[in-house]
């Protein structure tokens, strides 16, 4: 069972830049995990961007829409900031039909020893080859449909939109 | 979707006790993951024990069982030595159906840096919620089979022991 | 040897705020940061200020100064940001004379897995302990006489204004 | 100042080996700590042996003494096991005279999140460039002259034989 990643920054991948005094990405760590992990997946990853998600435009979405339909893999998780994870997974979903796509990121970057983002990595590669066709997000150790999510901004934990959902 | 976790011990929760100079068991570190992963799930866990797996006895095996058969939960996340994974999820396949059971466990202790801990859990965590009831492995990614998987001494890889049935 | 610190902030002791997704300050790490390095010093230490050390204004400076000359201390380690460490030394020689102030930071937020904080503070507190009365920086393993030292920002490193000094 | 470092095992360098489930030396992790606190210092070092320091024989403990007293540098630092380090220290004083020499090691192996080893060096490399010729113990953020120290073995933490001589 193939698994392609695509990767998109976020919080997950950012870095300190100790020259600068300040956050900004470098480049992926996700080889890094995949190492942590002891991952023995078939996986394939490509950098799409690496950007804070507030500052996705409709074009990056757009990039990620096809390079998400155009993938040979029907499995797909993808890396993204979680402040419009929710966005992105509405624009999969119309557009990446056939696939099972599930979104993760996490709260705080892994280059702190304190990261989600492991856990959050492990959690999206189990859900993704074992949930049907859809598109999801993985956080807090759950799965959501893109439709019935949102980032709660006040605690920063994913939650859904009608409760009896799940 | 109540998760009932059993702590068992193995790498996963081993200890460095410094006055000694060697590895031991404290206590389970599964709180420390969960709140690092800032998982949201519905958990309730007991420490059955605190072992190596290659001293669990049938006595232990069957402590396990009977735990797992009474639990109130249909899912079940068993924490474990790697060494004696398989052989404890065979026990458990036998004694304690109708329920989904992820058995996973840790090559480096979470109390090193570089654990795969982190990641083991995200994925056991997630593939419990989803997976049909029996009995499973999840290593390395992956969820196994209890009855088609088997621990690779030589590379600390779970793999299957006939390939075709991935 | 009864040794003060004073923290007033800088790299050293910036945290992530998850929420908001960017650096911020919370509390001193100095306690974990001695109970790591298993210190069995006598420490006093207080927080004067959590500020990024290019927001620090005279008054600040004025009330480190005035810290440091009023300390019963003859031992003083200051945890300071990089940026401006320098020129509160400058002040420090001026104002609070009769003593041994260390002043450390960090390039990488100790929060970080990878933060230089606990090789710096290790140090200052070693050379506090046996360098003559005088004003110091503490940084990159060495130590640097106040009016012989600035930090070259290209580099992140520092150095010696005239290196034949040393 | 030139420094030598020479590497002798101990606690500081064991790695854990997740083949065989045990703590193992493999090689030295000086090079990573030396990066991770930035130092800036010219170092040259060499493994002299790589073992545990309860095993070191008289010959290991001639072969550190050779060393140090043929080193050019007269600033040396030995990393050594703790549980032995007061033994070498006095058998260096015998043999390597006209120099600074410190010895320093870790209660926990630098692999571990939590390890001393950073505050350690940081410690025992500012100590070496300061104090008057002689053999100390460089640990719990103290350094200790070689006839006046031991391990607490139950604590963990070194201390003064003769505490009216701090």
């Amino acid at each position: 069972m193939a698994i392609r990643v695509f990767i998109t920054g976020g919080t997950f991948d950012k870095d300190y830049d100790e020259i600068r005094g300040e956050l900004r990405f470098h480049e992926t760590h996700l080889p890094e995990l995949l190492d942590q992990g002891r991952a023995r997946l078939d996986i394939n990853f490509r950098t799409l961007m690496m950007v804070d998600s507030l500052e996705l435009t409709d074009d990056d979405r757009d990039l990620i829409a096809r390079s998400c339909a155009r993938a040979e893999e029907d499995l797909i998780v993808v890396t993204h900031g979680t402040d419009t994870m929710v966005d992105t997974a509405r624009v999969l979903a119309d557009r990446a039909t056939g696939k099972t796509i599930v979104l993760t990121g996490a709260m705080i970057p892994f280059a702190f020893g304190s990261s989600d983002g492991l856990f959050n990595l492990g959690s999206a590669l189990s859900f993704v080859q074992v949930l049907p066709h859809g598109v999801y997000v993985a956080m807090n150790g759950r799965y959501f449909n893109w439709d019935n999510v949102r980032k709660n901004r006040d605690t920063g934990v994913f939650e859904e939109i009608r409760p009896e959902n799940t």
